[in-house]
């Protein structure tokens, strides 16, 4: 296995060639953005990390992948977790790759396509009612699922540190990959839901020795991560505002990690509206990259951050596209409303050329 | 660039670095579906190359990475092309990309998430009757585009081989590719719509010196390549019957190098319902691989080709996954009919846990 993220089996938990389940994750592309925003950002370059180009369309696949092997390497009957879509996805789709079990509770409020996109591919699904937007419900699923899970021989698939700290280390293939890559990296920018993707990244450039600046980007409704820096571990008051699939976290699973991060990195915490990640949306898909709103929140983070005059001219700075836009149609919806589409025949084409392109003949 | 298909620069039009426009295409990785598929078919090995990986979720972007790399080093205005979907969503991706122009004339069903795709990303759409579904309209619309779009200094964004010469060459870069990742291929199994893609795989692997037998597969409803190799190079009679976009063509556009690809090559072709290709299509979801119909195709064929007797117990094969499958909600919907998911509390979860799993303390 020499592509994608088992290049780096050495730093990751420890499993036989055999038990590897894979789907083709990581290796994902660093795209340079430096063109299209650099100038105006006022930064020396912006590239961004394509993770809508793994498996499943997210970089939920990376965390997916250990999590078979491991289930694979200690004969464990499959993964039970929580979702909002794409970790349910991949779950859903390496436990079709091992010939194993994923047995998902999601949000409520999942996206159609990403949920029947894990019922597709075989999982067993229960939608529960506050998960994700209630900080007390969030929790309290969360770890009677890690401790049930473990009692009854299935491993966790849950995306945090807290509750599968092995299978998570595959986020951290991500920066070896960066490290690569981009190594002139002095600022990266990511979105945060429960705070896994922050602390595995961070452990990633840890363990190479040198870390850029991270920054974690909340939607305001949503904004764990400022309260945790704040000094109020225990997630949001009240109930969580943003409607950004794969976000809407009252809590960080992984507070010390997430918090530790930043802090560690001298980076810093961003709050941003819905509005702007949606507009941060629509600039990325007129680069020709079309995320869901989630992978779109780094961009608005980093937008936001130029506005506030916290971006150094010398910066080289990377921004994490997490996942891929075609599951989420409504937000397809918001930024194409009318399809006004005019059909034609055949014979009209010349004519429309004509109107089109202007009579050059 | 060193990842990706542009590291096969050196056998694609020439273009100065500065022209690129990438998006991080090619370099999809290669799967081993030996044990889910092998034993069962009586061959040696079975992989899947899965383009749908590549930007836009489909092996277009390897074309439209070309065109608009072209139409920077020539100056030119953009592109002018049909399409039934995945090509025109590359080539409004790469129109954003390169900050040019896409004008496309669509089939009047082109899926809509694949239209919203191409509208989000700011391309001009019309959408054309007959295109696609009978062969007079079909040849007709891609000559006129061709013939006008060279008068009006655009470049012809139509995969095939007969109208866009150049542009394809980006497909033989599957063919570069496989040859490293598959060296031991006997077998290529390959959805046939125009006839590009199997041209582009032929042209490849010649250049390279080595060619596995390569096999088209069609719906029966659009068989135009069974029709070309019977010696009725002019298309199917009457009307396209398939469902499965992509592969709605009445005619080849590369009849010639597609008809030489499979008899040069000691291959030949397959017609297969379309039932049969959402059977695939489910089979491959059930590896944990989410394909459009059309990027289940080869499976079928393969398949069929196993039930004919027509696979030797020494093949090595390959499949060719073309397309992402999320954009196809239809193809969704028809694979999980019901959605029962149950919606619970977070109170309920353990009781939900033990009839799942079995109450094993």
């Amino acid at each position: 296995m020499t592509e994608g993220m088992w290049r780096y089996a050495d730093r990751l938990p420890a499993v036989a060639p055999k038990s590897i389940v894979s789907l083709g994750e990581g290796g994902t592309p660093v795209l340079d953005l430096t063109e299209a925003l650099g100038r105006r950002l006022g930064v020396a370059s912006v590239v961004a990390k394509a993770e809508d180009r793994n498996p499943t369309g997210s970089f939920k696949a990376r965390i997916a992948s250990v999590a078979y092997s491991l289930v694979n390497e200690r004969g464990l009957a499959g993964t039970v977790g929580t979702s909002s879509g794409n970790g349910g996805a991949a779950a859903a789709a390496y436990a079709a790759a091992a010939g194993s079990r994923a047995i998902l509770f999601t949000l409520t409020d999942t996206a159609p396509v990403k949920l029947r996109e894990i019922l597709v591919m075989g999982a067993t699904v229960h939608r529960v009612a506050g998960v994700g937007h209630d900080a007390a419900s969030t929790r309290a699923v969360a770890d009677t699922i890690a401790e049930q899970a473990e009692q009854r021989g299935f491993a966790p698939m849950l995306t945090a540190f807290h509750y599968a700290p092995e299978a998570m280390q595959g986020v951290s293939t991500i920066a070896f990959e960066l490290a690569e890559q981009a190594p002139e990296l002095t600022a990266l920018y990511l979105p945060v839901g429960g705070g896994g993707l922050l602390t595995g990244v961070h452990r990633g450039y840890r363990d190479l020795g040198r870390v850029p600046r991270l920054v974690g980007v909340q939607p305001s409704g949503s904004a764990a991560l400022r309260r945790a820096l704040d000094g109020f571990p225990g997630g949001i008051a009240g109930t969580v505002q943003t409607t950004v699939s794969g976000l809407q976290m009252a809590a960080l699973y992984d507070t010390d990690g997430a918090v530790g991060a930043v802090r560690e990195s001298g980076g810093h915490a961003v709050e941003i509206g819905d509005e702007e990640i949606w507009q941060a949306q629509e600039e990325l898909a007129r680069c020709g990259l079309l995320v869901e709103p989630a992978g779109a929140t780094a961009l608005a983070g980093l937008f936001a951050d130029a506005r506030a005059g916290r971006l150094r001219r010398d910066d080289h700075v990377a921004i994490v596209l997490t996942g891929a836009g075609y599951k989420d149609r409504d937000a397809l919806r918001r930024m194409a409303p009318a399809d006004d589409t005019p059909v034609i025949s055949s014979g009209d084409v010349p004519a429309r050329l004509d109107a089109l392109l202007g009579r050059t003949r």
